[in-house]
């Protein structure tokens, strides 16, 4: 089959023909119709310290997909749950079960942790192999929409992350694709006001399409002054902070109201300076870090609101490249004028 | 001043001449707009057991309303937070503010809990007082709506109360107004799906104006396979019981799903009959009972869905008449003809 | 093998020579030292209606237990994490995993819940399989008290769920196994104040033994008085209810404070007439249906309070049988004067 | 009467002779028996930024202590909740009622807020007037304990934040006298495991009589490798961070476990150097400011864990000086010799 696999250390990412990986007894075997194209893949095809340090290649990359079950191994096939045919998306984050945080709901911080596309073989690929335990039919959702569901639930976990989202103030800080899922999620869950914050003017664009009532550019707008004043002096109750930069996290801290909340997604290159007492004690904030997806109280919210029609990310998907055009892909979203971009594969 | 007097144990009121009340140091004085009638001021016209056993007459009744702030005590003008010509609602539940509910967030069962309209003079008058503590800013919500709030309250508590209706399934059971406020918010509040069911087709007409995405008559829908079809087999997640009838109780218990929760608001004249092993410790269910409004979590709430324009009430108000004609407003309301009953005083 | 069967639709139950099980490739093989004799078995026994209803013989009863890995299938091999001869208990509960329940925190009630000893075979033999995810390392509990941790897991449910255990007032209803296990665990969890009530004195002083402040027969004592007593007059915080007997609810509705909670774990054999108005709608009450162990929450909260020597069974287990005195066991059981019975198998 | 003066800006405090408060309508004066003196207060008499940026001098200091009530005012005397000759504490954080934060559970958070002997006149002195609804009656609690009712609160809120701590590894790290209340809180509420962490020998011997487990010096000992071996590899649950020192920040990030909690009280002079990704992100981790005491959850959970002997914070109380010494009272704590100090007023 094809896949686009990192062949050794070092930048880039070939398109090669590679065997259909085999599908061990309690997997299946899905033929990948398409699959999402994340910052994380930008990080792999740079080679940046993260990359080298991790992957171990030769290795097929790629976390975000949708497609086609072909082939359940026994044990999948005997729970009677799965069938072939089925259109299909995956949980990337293939776990243990058995440590503290997988048995004690917090899974997405497993410490023995699989990553498909980083630690073992990813779905930018014509097949891929998953425990069926980490499979969710999609049930009527496009394959477009379930090859970008991965990310969508980062903002789903981000989002609904300490409750009490119906009627409050939520600040979105960096309007990248799960930026701009954040604030669609927002809008599904009835918060009242939903401001998204990005200095990309095309991003700011695609917040708005998504549902912001209000889009700052830190740029020419004092974010932390607006967002009082669009909550009557309080501040927001949430911050979802998704830009990764310490100039974020101070945005964050000031923005949020006393006993508020920030929530972390945006994973920064360096560190922060925070000033404990001014920012978070005498404010009583809560913050939170946020990895991956709750699994899967994320995945079930999320098909609820994709499903019913709350939640549309259509606006948020900007270009669509066959898998050989992945070169094409990593460009566009290197020179920030893209939202999602989606990999057609079969 | 003109008030609507319980005079002495029986049924009836009357409208009389009596004092403009004594603002103390700690209270408001408010010059009453508009009131709601709720079923409460039904039973206490109707003098059943309850208003018996409860009232001390001479009372005036009414517990629903909002007005405009004529007069401070001295300690309440100090705080500062409020002012003469304030546009103003009251929270009716009048709390020692001493007690373990009262000191660990459940206020709202405050054991010395006195009720106006019920335990003390109530609001269907021209001019009531209130403790400053329990009085509310409107800050641009119109009076006409603000005099409903109480009953939208307790909608706002049946319908949060548990998290997670985001993306949730809610059956409310009878539609009575506080049931079609609870529509509206489970709505506002990101519900993906809104049953709602009664016996009246004028008051599932009511529901469908607040949002449901679906009506039943229980007396030709068979309400709980309903339910179920509507949520692939699996129940609601919570039902928010309005009905206070026995069959409702079954209904709710039946229609939730395994792990599912029903927030009981309609108070039932008689007792249920329960079976626990098989509709709540085999379905793993949650069972709350919901009285009057959380202090003030539940207020904060529904003034941001109201402020924001994702909560509009006004299509469950069907009727307005002025204080003198009380006996026309107990009327429609008995004949089960009228969504939210507003007297209209000054 | 040896194991104890119940051969044929009837009471009663046969030692028989059976196949050992064999190993699935999830699973592993588990030679069974200690097993737990549960209301559960009695009524199979006794094959009343609910076994009539569900059992299919010829099925191996028994679904408490503790022993050692002898084989694992090569996927839970692979896996890593457990090994031969490791001690282990199990949960009890096989669930599919993929419902709703079980995506959302709730698996313990998964819709396709088949128990061990009850819907397949279990535990009162030599050797039983399991699937590698349902097993718990003991880690160093000693075997006998793996073998309880089933009932024991139901009475950290019961007693944790709610959270504000720490300084609060908790009455335990009904002292069999379980209910003595909750006074352990309640004392564990920093209740202040730990009242058990029950009719039987043997019970009350099982009670005692296992950290109970004030034991209560309801025979002599007017438990909700001296509940009010002994809280300054509020109620009690948290009801364990394991009586499952309708004077039992009427207590814990009684017994609880404003605010308080109820937890149902006592299956009725009946249903119960409640006053919803009066004892849960003006009191604010929540209640909730236990059925099994949160997955794996409360297995990681009892392994915590056992390690730590702060929660100590030993004091409920009055009786020990080999396997082939079942009939005595289910007699003691029967005749009320037994507190836990274990089965000596290997 | 005799009070405790900050006479003028500059450092030092002043026995002065000063008018007994007014009791206002609403209010209690209070006879004051015992006072503790906290680190703030020694920043006070030092005069730091801090300080000269918040007081406006005369002000009498002091906000922690118990002592009689001796006169109340019309209002708090028609309540009838507090009698004259209750011996009472108070919480010192006088707040408004009406913001979001007082509205919605977060009032030590409010943004109106006063602290008494800092922003008013405070408890160094031989009367002090408390608004009523400030007032806990101790019912029992000796004053010497009541006194210090304060800080203790502010090691409840600290441990008890998040919940599930029954069962639980705690780690604190600084053991002043909050730090000491708090190995004795989490003791009481049920942890599993107590760590202690201190430069200060003497501290670390406060800590093993408050009931912590294991003790740890910093100069001495690798405080995350121990934490990590004494949890089977995993980490604490959760932090208590006591120390405010940047150091202090690091140790409770990287001792804290997959998915745990770092609840900050100690207030940092400077700021903290944070690496979000590595520390919070990729660790799940849940971050809190704890400032003042839940009103009133905190105060509750604190009576009853004293009520029944399960916290006794008297090994924490090293010195005991009349009022006029307080000089040396200063000096005590500034060597850090003292564990809590206490002066006797009447």
């Amino acid at each position: 089959m094809r896949a686009l696999v990192k062949v050794s250390a070092g930048p880039g990412m070939e398109v090669r023909e590679v065997p259909i990986p085999s599908c061990g007894p309690s997997d299946a075997l899905i033929k990948v119709h398409y699959a999402g194209v994340c910052g994380t893949d930008l990080h792999i095809w740079e080679w940046d310290a993260w990359a080298a340090g991790r992957l171990k290649p030769p290795v097929t990359i790629g976390h975000e997909f949708a497609g086609e079950i072909v082939e359940l191994g026994p044990e999948a096939k005997a729970e009677g749950l799965l069938a072939i045919g089925d259109l299909v998306t995956a949980e990337g984050h293939i776990v243990c079960g058995h440590c503290l945080p997988c048995r004690t709901g917090d899974a997405h911080v497993c410490r023995r942790t699989r990553i498909i596309g980083v630690d073992r073989d990813g779905a930018f690929a014509e097949y891929i192999t998953m425990p069926a335990s980490n499979v969710m039919k999609l049930d009527g959702i496009p394959p477009e929409i379930g090859a970008i569901m991965d990310p969508m639930g980062n903002a789903v976990h981000t989002v609904l992350e300490g409750g009490n989202v119906p009627g409050s103030a939520v600040l979105v800080l960096g309007c990248g694709p799960i930026g701009c899922f954040a604030v669609g999620v927002a809008r599904a869950a009835g918060a009242s006001l939903v401001i998204a914050s990005d200095y990309n003017p095309m991003r700011l664009e695609l917040a708005r399409k998504m549902g912001a009532h209000v889009t700052l550019n830190p740029g020419s707008d004092d974010v932390v002054a607006k967002c009082r004043e669009l909550t009557g002096g309080e501040g927001v109750d949430l911050v979802c902070e998704m830009s990764g930069h310490p100039a974020g996290h101070q945005t964050a801290f000031s923005a949020a109201r006393l006993g508020g909340r920030v929530n972390f997604l945006g994973t920064p290159a360096k560190t922060t300076d925070v000033n404990f007492a001014r920012d978070v004690i005498f404010k009583g904030l809560t913050l939170y870090g946020v990895t991956g997806r709750r699994m899967y109280d994320t995945w079930q919210q999320m098909f609820r609101l994709l499903r019913a029609g709350q939640l549309d990310p259509r606006p948020t998907v900007t270009h669509r490249f066959p898998l050989e055009r992945i070169a094409d892909a990593i460009q566009v979203i290197k020179e920030g004028q893209a939202g999602k971009v989606i990999l057609e594969i079969a």
